[in-house]
């Protein structure tokens, strides 16, 4: 057995889904954490350190394989698409370094975080880092497309991040709102990976491959936050609510408020009030979200997501690359991790 | 007596300089803040709240100034230069705002900073802002020169702050590592601002003004590094020594250590050990540094570099704009702020 097959097997049929649709493009997946360290290299031991413990790290690496998958839909793509998935990868990396220096989280998938290993302000200064080599690199191949697209892209996501850090009434956070976030916070960067896997390879269906990213993106982090609420953890045998935790308002309780008795709200807006709910009001408020149709609201849009993102691909011919991102729908909306 | 001759009164001689050298960019350097704001307006409060206060900070718009002189040299600057301007300001703003974040400072020339007062989060978040919108300014302009300019500066500033934050024995800090942590932190913008101002209208004195401006930034962070250890603070009467205070080791003090007595650097080590030195610790070592040459070397040094600055520019033709490239020099050994 393969080290990834075996991998796969330990982590279940939704990790396996992963391993699969990443087969039309493995050899060059293969190739991009190789880019990767490439791009960010430095004679400084700081950040030999830093790159050592982010490759440890080692994320799902699915915006490389989309951006692969999508260069690979007419012919031969032009040879720049591993070292622009490594770009997509590196855009992902800078974000998520900000966003944990930003939110202090010490933890990451398991793995510590830059700043819990290093210091909040190498976490800044890294962040920095891995995104000017990002760009960089880009500059380096020439083309301006892809620059546009990956710039667009952080635009979105840094203006995003700023709204998010200004909202100070939790909930009054509109389901408008919502969509408008993770647009900026996922969407965007997914679109731009697939955008950008479209120039190198199949520049047709550049604008197909957008749409397709763009939509399942949102597909993507609709099922990520339902996760929150769905996903019941090993140890207490609950789902996690740490989205309700933290006072982070997502779909399955902006569709539920509407539909909730006074007493039910009265008990979201004590959840809410208390700087450090405990589990038990978090158990409840899951209940309340649940019984209200929060869940299945939001599983009915991430759905329709998928689908929208699946129209996408109707113009795209027959290949194992357009199968792998269709397949890639089921995988995002299906995932429990 | 204009709004500006006003000003240029308040601030002294030097401050006068400076505004007597933009003369002949003036009327452009007036629109460089109109198109920095366009290039970061976004339709969101926060973002709005956060430009107007760094619109009110008002800096002394030095990368602008030295980008539309280079741009003059020739003919006809070609119409970007304003914008390029902005985008070197925004890409020195961005950098500010991370130092201030990553230092926790909470003024800056005796205005409040981003993190003080917004929040620590947002002013990570905004750096991110300026830099991207900078970047995506550059790629609407539709030009890779400046964009390779740009974002080699931002590689090296990074990997420079990188570097500073990881280096934990602030005394064995060399004369060669200096040089390096100043090349990143100041130089490099400044000399990508001057290279990409002849880019726009004085492309034969590309390689001239990368190196003018290379060597004037080394000359400038040199004197701004002397000056906290002579300038004479209004209130105190003393230099400020804000550096030795927060254990920055700069030309000076390095200078000045090989020639200490033991007793004398036995009073250094005693400062570097203590974590808040008093002012009459900081006093004593600036007398010291003094006593020992360390100021005398780091002038003769600021000169030299402006003496080589002054060579890049000697293949440049007369005219008003290399006069105040020229006059640019003296100001930035002279000033005093």
């Amino acid at each position: 057995m393969t080290e990834l097959a075996l991998e796969a097997r330990i982590r279940g049929p939704v990790a396996s889904a992963l391993l699969e649709l990443q087969d039309p493009v493995r050899a060059k997946l293969e190739q991009v954490p190789g880019e990767m360290w490439r791009i960010v290299k430095a004679d400084a031991p700081i950040i030999a350190a830093a790159n050592a413990h982010l490759r440890g790290m080692k994320g799902k690496m699915f915006r490389p394989t989309l951006l692969l998958l999508a260069s690979e839909l007419e012919e031969t793509a032009d040879g720049r698409e591993t070292a622009l998935a490594a770009v997509a990868e590196l855009v992902h990396l800078a974000s998520v370094v900000h966003d944990d220096a930003v939110d202090h989280s010490n933890v990451r998938r398991g793995q510590p975080t830059i700043n819990a290993l290093f210091s909040h302000q190498i976490a800044v200064i890294m962040g920095d880092y891995l995104y000017s080599k990002a760009l960089a690199e880009l500059v380096r191949l020439g083309d301006l497309e892809p620059l546009r697209a990956f710039t667009a892209a952080s635009n979105e996501m840094t203006l995003g991040e700023m709204r998010q850090l200004a909202s100070y009434d939790a909930l009054s956070f509109s389901e408008a709102d919502y969509w408008q976030l993770i647009h900026a916070k996922t969407a965007s960067l997914l679109g731009a990976a697939c955008e950008v896997g479209a120039l190198c390879g199949a520049p047709t269906y550049r604008q197909a491959m957008r749409r397709y990213g763009d939509q399942m993106g949102m597909a993507f982090q609709v099922t990520d936050d339902l996760l929150d609420y769905t996903e019941v953890e090993s140890v207490t045998g609950k789902p996690s609510g740490n989205d309700l935790r933290e006072h982070k308002v997502t779909l399955p309780l902006i569709a539920a408020l509407p539909q909730m008795s006074a007493v039910q709200r009265s008990r979201v807006n004590t959840l809410f009030a208390n700087p450090t709910p405990v589990d038990v009001e978090i158990a409840d408020v899951v209940a309340i979200v649940t019984e209200c149709g929060g869940i299945d609201y939001a599983r009915q849009k991430g759905q329709e997501f998928a689908e929208q993102a699946d129209v996408a691909l109707e113009p795209v011919p027959a290949s194992a690359a357009r199968q792998s991102l269709s397949d890639a729908l089921t995988y995002v909306i299906d995932r429990r991790s």
